[in-house]
């Protein structure tokens, strides 16, 4: 039915009408509407009403209709290292020490260029974008490639100006990592897409001095924070032993907590660190699967929502989960906290999605931006086809998206109004293309890795 | 290379040769052999040997070379209920008992009939079938509408003869149950794709006297056991109240332990309890997913297996998991081993992929026929793309079958040597059956489904 209060007086010509049956807004009210249609513009949704009104108030180019499909905000992953997805599966089943220090490390030390980068990062990009997924928060050296590869994709990308007190093939020291992230940051600084954050690594590999350094230029460039926290009991006890503090003590001690932090993990979290983290609006990306393969443990992530800590999600690198797929995401912590808190009506589905939507958003402080389907926000959107027969019947759209979708069931991916993804096939990514990638550097890979498993 | 021991002196004619990159055997020695083909004749495997050995020394009706796939033995669902597929989602995020009581319970007692198992049962064979499962171990009322779905879908199923002490639509009372099931067991005896074992339900719902004559009927027609076991806190304390005992004691008891009982769940069991599971050589049907999503806890896979327990996976009804897919139950049960253990060497991606295959073989008696690709074992066998270019690279099949492939990868699925799946399309199964299945049923569980959430 139209509804009067949509109408405009005449009819306005607009790129992009969407029809749905079911849209998961994710706005404040969580509101889902049946058979309404999102009206987009120059890349902006301009409207959102039911299909029949949206077809008379608005001529739009192109009409597209997705019969029984949930339309959805793009996911947002809101911790990974997309470069990475070149050494996925390169080494499993392995305790974190021995997987960082004998795999992980020497493959990177020997490999990582802008190239290894911007290579691994489209790889990345081109399975987020199958996969529903139209943003990350990303931490990685060379982040120039990354966005590279994420404007090749269209993909929408917030890259951490990583900073480490260690040298690589990207930088010498933190002083020449922060010089290097500036000039990346400037570099994207004309691309709607890309946005930075500052990424101290974590408080394991970047000194107080560091660390003061990149709360200035925080501050001074207005810039967020993202940074790995309290994701090992290693981690906290090595920093017992250095500073005399826990590693979330320190951070607060130097004045980087407040709602400009995202911290990736927060595994091993007191009850008071909570109570912190929730009292600076700091932002935590959990991320369940590779705190799990690698036994780092099991976020408390019903304490964190119920303290009101703003909780995202995050698949992190595919060294470590090795799927970049937040529906798996979503779905494992949805049962997980159930699990954890023995309590199965933990994490309800429409929050999970949440995690995944405008949690996202808020972590990476672009929620004015993205992250649910409102007047005046990006159209970032994805189409999930929740209709196939072979996972009916449903009742509950969200909880059908959430317990039985995968992302093998997204039909759609638009960023900014653009269809990236669509049914196997992309925008502007070739599959020969990810076909080269990858045969060029698994043979490179292959050599370097350690032949004893 | 041809490898003369495999040659025979003649060319053979057989129905079948399968050849494929990888084949996972999940034989007593686990090999995983390289360029290599499967013979199949007259529904069994008959040879495995080098691709170009087996064109030379068998001459095929059929040849299927499923290029850079991985083959491995039919996935075995060690504990499902099948025909509750038509409960998906009707409740989610609610308490083990509420969820039961309120829900699921009300839902059975107004709608379960022969047609409802049927239906439910055969949407469950198509989901399973496209996600390589050859075989399931089923519990639920009117075991032979269960067998009519599995025959018509062309998959292995082993029945459970449930046993109740409450009537409801199926039977009147024990007697009743056990009766009616052995009117079932006689009635597929000439099927060879079914097989039996009896189900009583769970320790709260049978009786000591019921359970008695259960053990008498097992011993002389040589079935095995399937029950529910140790799934919830309260399911033990309930027992404590009522019979002074846990419920492994009470079976221990009533002589229900040995290496025919195969027992679903198994959250909670303290350590003396797996010495006894290990000890009477009784087998575990874990459900990781339906175990956190109805937080009945995480049961103690690694020190099961280190005891000597065989443990299989299942994925429990649609109704609390909601995926009838053991690619994401593998998954889970690899991560989650590592993650309650605080080890991320433990369940490693081979003995997870072996949970699901020749340790479900194991628990339900079928160990001589299914479970692992061996000369003279039912060709049960699944393909799967591991080469797709959005989960490369890989380094180790195995490891990428657990950890990155899913069942969307699923491409070919044979039972006894017949083509049942393959890419979308069934032998025996119409997408308009389980269309028209879909809507008759839905529309009765709606009438019936609470309104309040």
């Amino acid at each position: 039915m139209a509804n009067s209060k949509y109408l405009t007086p005449a009819v306005a010509d607009v790129d992009l009408i969407i029809e749905a049956h079911w849209i998961a807004t994710m706005a404040a009210d969580f509101a889902v509407l049946e058979d309404h249609a999102v009206v987009v513009h120059d890349g902006l949704i301009v409207a959102v009403l039911p299909s029949e009104a949206a077809k008379q108030a608005f001529r739009a180019a192109e009409l597209v209709n997705l019969g029984e499909q949930a339309l959805l905000p793009g996911l947002i992953n809101a911790h990974t290292h997309a470069a990475m997805s070149l050494l996925r599966g390169m080494a499993d089943d392995l305790p974190l020490m021995t997987w960082l220090e004998q795999r992980i490390w020497p493959a990177e030390q020997a490999l990582v260029s802008p190239q290894f980068v911007q290579d691994g990062s489209l790889l990345a990009c081109a399975e987020m974008l199958s996969g529903g997924i139209t943003c990350f928060n990303d931490m990685y050296f060379f982040p120039q490639a990354t966005a590279a590869a994420a404007s090749q994709a269209g993909m929408r990308a917030n890259l951490g100006l990583l900073v480490l007190d260690f040298p690589s093939a990207y930088a010498s020291d933190a002083d020449d990592y922060l010089q290097k992230g500036f000039d990346a940051h400037d570099s994207w600084r004309n691309n709607p897409l890309i946005s930075s954050s500052i990424a101290p690594h974590a408080p394991y590999t970047v000194s107080d001095r560091s660390l003061e350094k990149v709360i200035t230029y925080a501050e001074q460039l207005a810039l967020g924070l993202h940074t790995h926290l309290h994701e090992t009991l290693e981690e906290i006890s090595r920093s017992e032993s250095q500073y005399g503090m826990r590693p979330l003590a320190r951070l607060a001690k130097l004045g980087l907590l407040g709602p400009d932090l995202l911290a990736a993990h927060g595994v091993h979290l007191l009850d008071y660190e909570m109570d912190m983290l929730a009292a600076y609006g700091c932002h935590i990306a959990h991320c369940p699967s590779s705190n799990l393969k690698l036994a780092s443990g099991m976020a408390p992530v019903v304490d964190l929502l119920a303290k009101g800590v703003n909780v995202a999600l995050g698949t992190d690198g595919a060294a470590s989960n090795n799927r970049l797929d937040l529906f798996s995401e979503i779905r494992l912590a949805a049962l997980l906290a159930k699990g954890v808190s023995a309590d199965a009506s933990a994490l309800p589905a429409m929050q999970a999605l949440a995690m995944a939507t405008i949690n996202g958003a808020k972590a990476i402080g672009l929620d004015e931006k993205i992250g649910s389907i409102e007047v005046g926000k990006h159209a970032d959107l994805t189409a999930v086809r929740l209709d196939e027969v072979l996972l009916a019947p449903y009742y509950d759209p969200i909880s059908h998206l959430v317990y039985c979708c995968g992302r093998e069931q997204v039909s759609h991916t638009w960023v900014a109004g653009e269809l990236r993804y669509c049914n196997g096939v992309y925008a502007n990514i070739e599959p020969q293309e990810l076909k080269d990638i990858v045969n060029t550097w698994q043979v490179k890979i292959q050599q370097v890795k350690q032949p004893t498993k």
